[in-house]
Parts: C-alpha cells; sequence; structure tokens
C-alpha cells in the first residue's frame, strides 16, 4: 500500500500517517520527492487499512500494491487446478461441455436430453431444480424433486450432473443429489453461501456476477478457498452494460485475464451471456478459441414449450452442429473434447 | 404482450401463434396492415409466455405492453404506502433521517453516535451487526452481540433501530431486535431471503442492487409483498458505472421515477452511493430535492478509526452541518423534518 | 508516476528502469521495501511515460500520482472561474437559467418562446440550429438561417444566446451569432473542435460526454483552456448506463466534483439526461442543490408538435412552476437567480 | 411503429392519435381489446415521429416495430457486401489481417514494420498519422508527413494502407494518401465527418463507438451509404463498462449479431479493444472463431518505445506466433487467411 502525500503537506502529518501505519501493525518506508512524499505500508493489508489512511490530514491518495485476493493467485497456486469429478477432469488439457436443460421439467425429458447431450459429446449434465427468477410469478423450479430427476438420469447416463444452489439453508440437500454446486450470478456476493459451500467439498462453480469486476469475482472465490474447498471452477457467464441487443455482454477477455491471475479453471456459459440461441454457437467458439476450459450450454428439444429460458436453448440440431464445430476447432487447439463414457467403461 | 410477425410471414405462421396464445390461456387480437401483422395477446402474461411466442417460426419480436410488477405499482395502489415505526412515518410528508455507524464496534460507539444523531435530528438509528464485506479478509461484524448494542441504544435514545439481514436463516434472530428489516444491494435478488422478509410482518427496507434496472427493484419488491408483507421501503444507493471518481453513481432521477411507478416511500443512501464523505451533503441535499422521503447518513465520531467505511462517514461537526441545511431545504420544500421525541413524550 | 517493481526483480531490471526514467527527461526516487521496490518518477509526466515504463521487465505496474490536466485544475487556479456574457455572469453566487427550443423551428417559435422564458426568469437563450442526430432521416436543424433567428430573439429580448457547433468549419460562422459555442456531448472528445473553439475568445460550454469519466472531461477542457480561451463553462448532462427507464443517468456527484476539482463554473441539463420531462424539474432541482451553477431547459409551447425532442420539453404552464420552485430553492441555498434585464437597464 | 393507449383512455384520446398519425402522412390500424387499445402508424416513420405520438394524452407508450436503419440492414441488401482494394477482398471468404503501428513516428520504423507484418502474411498496412489523443499534451501524430511515409511503405511492399482521418476538413488530403479511410471511435457520431467520407468513394472501415449500442453504430453506417459510399467495413474495438482490468471490453457478440442485421463486412481490433499486449492474441483469436472478417492488430519492435499505446503493441515475435495460430484457426474455420502478394503477380 502506498500513501501519497500531498505536495503542501506539513512535517506533522507525515509523521502521524508513519504513527497510524505503526498502531496497524505494518511497517513504513519513507521516500521524499521534490514534489510528492510517498510512503509505503507494508505488511498483512486489508482494504480497512486503506480506508483509515485515506482519511488523515495531509493525504493525497492511497493506493493498493498487492492483490487482495491470495489462495485465488497464480502466483499462491502456480499449477493449473484440476477439478476431478466422476473420472472426469475440469481444467485440464481436455475440453468439458456441460450441457442439459436450464431447468428440469419432467423425467421424461430430463432423460431425454441426458441421452441426447451425451450421445453429442457433453461431459457434464447440467439442470435447474432450484431456479432464480426476476419475477416472483415466473416458475421457479421442482426444487428436491427437480433433484431426483437428475440423479436419475445420471443413474442412465453416467455424465455427472452440475445444479444451482440458492440458499445456505439448502447446501446440504443439493449436495446429497449433485456432484457439482453451482452458485448464479446473483449469488456471487451472498458471503454466507460462500461459507457454506466453502465448508463442503464437494466441487463447485462459482459463476461471475453481473456487474462484478473480475477481482470481486476473484474475492468471492477466496471465501469459497479461505473455508478449504479447493475444488472450485470459475464460469464467465457475462456482464451487465448499456448494449441491449444481447441479455448480457459476454466479456471473454475475462477468460485469458482469470488464466493470468489465477490457477482456477474457467468454464463460459454462452447461453446466458446472450440470451439468444443464434449467438450461443458464435461465442461458445470465440470462448474456446479464447482459452476456456469448457462450455456449459442449454439444450432443449422443443425451446418454444420449455418453461423458462427457451429463446437461449439450443434444439438437438443446433447443438449437434455446435458439437461438431467444437470438435474441429479442439482439435486445431491442441485441447481434444473430455471423453464422456469413463463411468461405462469402468 | 404484442407479437409482431415478419412482413412475409405466412398465414399457416399466423395461425400457429394464435393457436400457441390460446394454449396458453391468453386472449389474441389480430391487426393486418400493409406491412407488418401484429397480434396481441391479452391476459395473465408472464416473462415466459414472451419467451415461448418469440421463438415460434415468423415471429419477429414480442413486445410486452403491461408491466410485469403488480402489488409494487402505482395503478394497483394509488395512495403513497407509509410505514409506521415507533411512531414515526416514513412515506408521510415528513422527512426521516436514518443515521448511525457503518458498523457497530462497541456499546461506547454506539451510544455515543446514536445520542449525536439523535441530539441533532435523526430519527431512526443504522448500524450494521452482520456486514457483508467484499474480501473474506476484512471485519465482518459482532453479529448477535452487535444486535444487543443497538437495542441498548434504543432503549436509550428512543429512537428505532435498522439493520441488515444478509441470509433467510437469520430472519427470526434479527427480528427480534430490529425495528426495521434492511436487505442489502448485494442480496436485492436473494429471493429465499426477500421470501422470508415477506413472511414476517417486520417493516422491512430493500436497497437497489448495484446492477438493476428500476423495473427489477420492483420486481424484488414484490417478491415481498406477494408475502404479504407492505410494510416496505425503498432504497436507492448508486448504480455501477464507468465513472470512478465515486464508488457507485447516485441514480437520482430513481427517486421520481419511483414515485411515478410505485406507491412504496423512498430513502436515499448517500453514504454508499458515493464512498466519499464530501459528497455526502450535496447529493443528500439533492436527493431531497427530488423527492426522496428521507435520507440514510453514516457516521462516526473518528472515522479514522471506523473499522469499516470510514471515508464515507460524516463526522459529528459536518453531520450537524448537513442537518442544519436540510432544515432550511426541508422548509423550502414543504416537508418539515420528522421529529425524533416521540418515545419521549409518550 | 511510481512504478512498483515485482516482489522477485532483479537489481539489473531495477537499475534498467531508473535509466529509461532519466531517458525520458524525469527524476527517479527509489524506494526499497522487504517486499517491494518502489520508483518514483519525477518532472513533466504523460500519459505516454506511463505506458513506456509499464512495459520494461520487473514492472508490476505504473501508478500515476498527479493529475494529467493542469490549466482545469483547482490547484492550478483557487478562485472560481467567473465567465460573462452580456452584463451575465456564470459561476458567480447567482443561478444562471438557460431555457428555449431544442431546436429552432421558426421566426414565430423562437420569438413565443424567449419571451415567456424571459417573462419567467430565464437569463440565457438556447435553441439548436445545427442538430447531431442519431438517425441521417431525423430533422437536422435550419443551419445559418437558424443562428439568424436566434440573434432576432436576442435583439428582441436581450438575452444573450448559446447554440451548438458541430465542427471546425462552422466555428467562424456560429461565432458571428452566438454568445455562447455550446459543443454537444457527442463531441467532446472531437479534438480538432476543440482546438478551434480554444482559438475564439467566446465563451464556451463543453458538454460531457456519455460515455466520459470526469477526468476524461477535464482533459478535454485543458484542449480549450490550453488554447488560450479561459471562458469555459462545462455542462453535466448524463451520461451511459444499463438503466433503460430515463435516456441517461445524470451524474449529480459530477457536480461537487467538478467543483472540488477545478475551478470552472457548472451548468446541468436534466432535460437531455433524463429524456422524460417529468423529470426534468425534479433533477434541475437536485442539481441546484448539490451545487451546479445553474441549468439548462427545453422548453417548447406544444411539445407534441416539435421537430425534435418533445418529450423532454417543458411546456410553458411546467416551466413557470419549475421557476418559481426554483426561485424558493434559490433562496433557501443563498443563491439568488441571476437577473435578466441587464440590457433593458443600460 | 405502435402505439399503445392507456387502459382508461377515451375515445376522444383515440381519436385524436388517429388524427395526428394521419397529419404525419402515416396509416393508422386501430386493435382494440379488451384491457389495451393498441394503434398501429404504418408508413416511413421517423425517430421524430415517434417522440410525437409518445406526448399524446392517453397514450401510454410507443414501440418502433421497424429498424430506424434501411441501407445497412441485412434485409434491403441480403448478400455480403464486399470491399476491394488494391485485388483484396474484405468480407469474403478470406480473412483480412491489418498490422502496423500504432503511429508512424518515422520512415525507418513504418518501413521496417510493414516489411515484418507483411512477411508474416498481413494484407493491409495499419498506421496513424493524425491521432485523436485523450491528452492534450500527448504525441498527436505527424500529420501529412506520416502520411507520405505510410505512401512509401505501400511502394515498397504493396500493401494496401488504411489511416484515420479525425476531420472533415482532412478527407480531401487523407484521400489522396489512404486505400482505406478509418473514422475512430470517438468520431463514430461525428456527423459532418460521416457525410464528408460518404461523398468519397474511397473505402471506409467505421469503429464502433465506446458507448454507442449496435443499432446506433448501423445508424452510424447509414450516414455513410446514404451519401453513396458503399464501400464500407465496421470495425468492432470494444466498449466502456465497469470492468477495469481492460481497457474497453471487447463485445464479440456484436460480430455475429452484425452479420445476422447487416451485410457489411466487419473486422475486430483486439489490441484497442483490450489495451493490453497479452490479450491481444486470445480476443483477436476469439473474435476469429465468432466470425469476424479480419482483424486489425497493432504491432511495434520495440513496444517500450513507442511513441503511443505500447502496451497493447504486439512485438515481431508475438505477432509471428498469432499469424501461426491464425493460420490453423483459419484452416479449422474454412476461412483461409488472404494472400498479399497481390502486387507482386500483377
Amino acid at each position: 500500500m502506498i500513501v501519497v502525500m500531498r505536495p503542501n503537506c506539513s512535517q506533522y502529518e507525515i509523521a502521524s500517517v508513519v504513527k497510524r501505519i505503526t498502531e496497524l501493525g505494518l511497517k513504513e518506508h519513507i521516500s521524499t520527492g521534490t514534489e510528492y512524499t510517498i510512503i509505503g505500508a507494508v505488511g498483512k493489508v486489508t482494504a480497512d487499512h486503506r480506508y483509515i489512511l485515506q482519511l488523515l490530514p495531509g493525504v493525497e491518495d492511497v493506493l493498493p500494491v498487492s492483490k487482495p485476493y491470495k489462495l485465488a493467485s497464480r502466483e499462491f497456486h502456480p499449477e493449473n487446478t484440476e477439478v476431478k469429478v466422476n473420472g472426469i477432469t475440469i481444467g485440464g488439457n481436455e475440453l468439458v461441455i456441460m450441457a442439459g436443460p436450464c431447468t428440469v421439467e419432467s423425467e421424461q425429458q430430463v432423460l431425454e436430453i441426458a441421452r441426447e447431450v451425451k450421445a453429442n459429446g457433453a461431459t457434464v449434465l447440467r439442470g435447474g431444480a432450484f431456479k432464480p427468477r426476476t419475477s416472483p410469478y415466473d416458475f421457479r423450479g421442482l426444487g428436491e424433486e427437480g433433484l431426483k430427476l437428475l440423479a436419475k438420469a445420471r443413474e442412465e447416463t453416467g455424465l455427472p450432473i452440475i445444479t444451482e444452489v440458492m440458499t445456505p439453508g439448502d447446501v446440504e440437500l443439493v449436495s446429497r443429489y449433485a456432484d457439482i454446486l453451482q452458485i448464479g450470478a446473483r449469488n456471487m456476493q451472498n458471503f454466507p453461501l460462500l461459507d457454506e459451500v466453502g465448508k463442503t467439498r464437494k466441487p463447485a462453480m462459482l459463476k461471475r456476477g453481473l456487474s462484478s469486476t473480475i477481482q470481486e469475482w476473484l474475492l468471492a472465490a477466496e471465501y469459497i478457498l479461505a473455508q478449504g474447498n479447493e475444488q472450485l471452477i470459475l464460469c464467465e457467464r457475462g456482464i451487465r452494460t448499456f448494449e441491449t441487443s444481447t441479455r448480457n455482454t459476454m466479456d471473454i477477455s475475462a477468460i485469458p485475464i482469470i488464466k493470468k491471475m489465477s490457477h482456477l479453471p474457467i468454464i463460459a456459459d454462452p447461453s446466458h451471456a446472450t440470451g439468444k440461441w443464434y449467438l450461443v454457437s458464435p461465442l461458445g467458439l470465440a470462448a474456446v478459441a479464447a482459452g476456456a476450459d469448457g462450455l456449459m450450454i442449454e439444450v432443449h428439444p422443443k425451446p418454444d414449450q420449455a418453461l423458462a429460458d427457451g429463446p437461449q436453448s439450443l434444439t438437438f440440431d443446433t447443438f449437434r452442429q455446435l458439437m461438431s464445430q467444437l470438435k474441429i476447432l479442439a482439435q486445431a487447439m491442441n485441447r481434444p473434447l473430455a471423453s464422456n463414457n469413463v463411468e461405462v467403461e469402468s
């Protein structure tokens, strides 16, 4: 942390800042220039420390130097984290495709989709049982009944399942069924939920909040890591901007930035990012070209009859086309698609 | 809901849209122009309906007509809602000032601040016991101990207290101490929390999420109202934009828009919106001039020693100055400050 | 400028940075901490310098210390700048109201409006002759014919006129008629235009670009000041955000920030900021409460027949109401409305 | 255009709206529902028409149906536009790589870079002679001298050149040297400049403004097309958002959206979009995977000595790596890189 003093500050003000730095348990380093005096503050610095120093008389600005997250940083953990789920590795060299319906609607629907996405190369089955909905009048999911249907689909296809948990009180319940716990964009800063998921040893996927900076996202990841759960995946799903042609703006630059700043795997969700099915394939391919470890894709046999988010769902046909394009791209990128018949082989 | 058909759509496509509208339990109205055929769909329309129709062949666009919230709308409830707390009315003609520390730190701190803000005209005491923090390494509040200290301050000063509840599991606990339950910006779309607060009959204050549109905010309010809790206050506290001079950008236009669209009272929080103490007074005055029903202000005797958010706290001196400016402005606006000695009088 | 070196950088890298700083004509100050080595670079620093140092091996980050603008800064010019136009002072204690039609449509229209706004206390007449329009198919203004009509209205009412100039080639022409040259939001970074307006000695008003930070805005002002034109006014007119209820989001916090950072007067334009007539009065009052030096308001006798921007125009009735509210507020703020009969008295 | 009347509107209000629609030269279609009456207005509709109707008594909302741009739309011109420059086709099946320095600095610099980028497969040489700079104190380019150096590089290498024109008065001058006129992001709504470029028959490239919606961008393109210049290319270069890790957020979804809405070719500029050299390659690859017709890349032999924008420039080494990755990706996408030895062959 660097404290920049005002050009005309007094010696007394400098001394007071140094005193406060010492009281906070930090060590100071003074550098006197012709215009500005600069005081470094070294040690275990928190955001609160920064706020405190900012208010002292004579202080022009306080600039953070070190990053506020640690366990999530590439410096702390130089090797890529690989998350293992039922024999599948997320964050390794192979690309992982998570696919399935937005919302679990019925046994027939989830089984039909599970079989289809597996046949086309998906390695994880997605499906919502607890759905966050902007309006209280929209369908909120089947709850535990939906979890049971997902488990049935896993039993039949061998695909591990990822599903959302919305509140700390449900973590135990959802963990009983899910292979990967998903934390949705709206809950990225639901800190009691992050703590609770951090206390489990279940693999988890943390979606980026739609107005969250990359730094805030990594700090949310830090909550989970700090509780001891290291099986963590990140998921870019678009941020909120002024553009109205898409539901959100997919921030593809977040993918290489996360790869540089952190060791955690990163998945891209073009379905939620764009909100429009005809953008899902081009954005999915773009995310893989930019270095994503995999994709999460919504698929529905009849999107115009889906109970939620139909407009962003691929049909079986368009999903098949995406998968065949992905295979070619994956080869060109030297990152083959993960195989999905692990269970069958064993 | 209006379905706009593509200029070159077929009669069969039009018939299919009409069929689907009927299946959804809605009624259709066809209007054939020279260029576009337009089909109205009338009835209890949901977002899901809109999504479904959007995907049908021949459909160019689906435009919503009616607002998706009902209980929160001015049409449904033309009179202003007045929230009553310990003899104070929020949303009436008088302005209500909520003031206090960002975070409850100690008995002495909260009592000293409570006396001071009361002496200067505040009508509600604010203070955080459960604190959402971006980093897991920052101070997260005293928890129930903090609630007890707030209750003590209420006992002594007679000021009702407002404090944040972060998770559904804490609603019962916080309700035992608080007079008004605060739902923070990060939890605006924490739907299980909204449901739980909606089930109580405690007055509640719902802060706007920092990337929430006004419509999403009113839909979040609808969650609480739909559970039967009508004692609801809204609070504008800034939205996230590209500007970095302020922590957030206070959207003052939200105040008159809420007044037009809804019957709910609206409070402004310039402390969190700006993040800088020297902007709190001008923005607080601006919010009142734009029609806010009151303000929420952070006050700390020594902001540079506060455990959280010092840079945005007013000192006792600057708070006193703000209150004397507010008195003059309130008079000019014909909206006097609410008296705070209700308890004493009774 | 502060160069933060990587924790593990070599002595050779430090020496290279110091060498480069010297080559750039700056002076270095090294401060060696236990974790980070920090190198200050003092002198006439530019953004390019910062970019260059950022790329040297071993450099973690380069942090700017001093502000990139100088002539626009409060430090350089501690007193408020007062812009004088035909006996009216903008940036003094009195509030200045600029009002008139969005677009000059006809002699009758502009004269009728000029008389009406003068009668209600406006001190400057606004009106567009050259109009930037998003679509090439919308009405682009009367051009020089419009300037002549504005001059006629000035002749009759004595009100000085402000009107937009869109391109360097028109500066001479518009200067012949206008008392204040307006640079619109879309042209805030039209640098050849800024240079050209800077070369005149006409008072000018620079609107904030709708995606410009306050710092970029002050740098655009610096372009004009650097050419020697010190008669400069700033105008906040809303920034682009995700919110769709208003055309733009009026950033009222920009007003006190500009007052702190700069000596230039600041006007607020709630008509363009909100795009809705019923928000103009509350936002106009809010801007004045936050410390604006005046307002710019669109007025039209029949907004539903205006050739442009009718929805944000006040009628004669609503303008009269706003002015009477402003008078009360101005008195409470101790900043009376400027008188508009200067010409008549002389 | 659809006029939605208020649920409780009167017959008189409906009649007035119909009358006004007729006066505007449009034709009306009334559709009376149980809740809402809807009035379609068909004909040559402008934004001003919409504003006018919005203000009439009894009107709830006015919804646009048809797109406001025409010449730029895919409906008007179903085939892809192909822009031909010196034997190179932009917008055809082959990918076009434009590369070169941000700013032309010297004869040696531009020649060295031109040779190098050509040797690695670039098909167009980029370089700035007139530079828009945020601060008046930064280097603004060599002007005409820079144009001459670019022309020399074209002479030697045969690469056509693209360079920016900033103001209408310079269009004639820049056209004398450039093969493609570039309109920068800050000038996307510099309407006099658009008109002037539209009057030439030079190929032009219009960058997206950093706070422009896709619709506004297509309307800016419409300005140029409406003047008769059909040799137009679009360029996505990032939009302004709250994220601060990158200079702007590259909106990759804009690429497939432009392909759907318009017939114009689209190029991506990952150098300006990200502002960081290590993000240029992943974002460049992503843009191609999403369907871009080509890339614009900044290259400099010694970025830490560049006069502008060094941090986003690739070195010769990193450019070579990008080009070899692009070759593989281009093959996988079935869109080979355009050859650059056209001149040599002829």
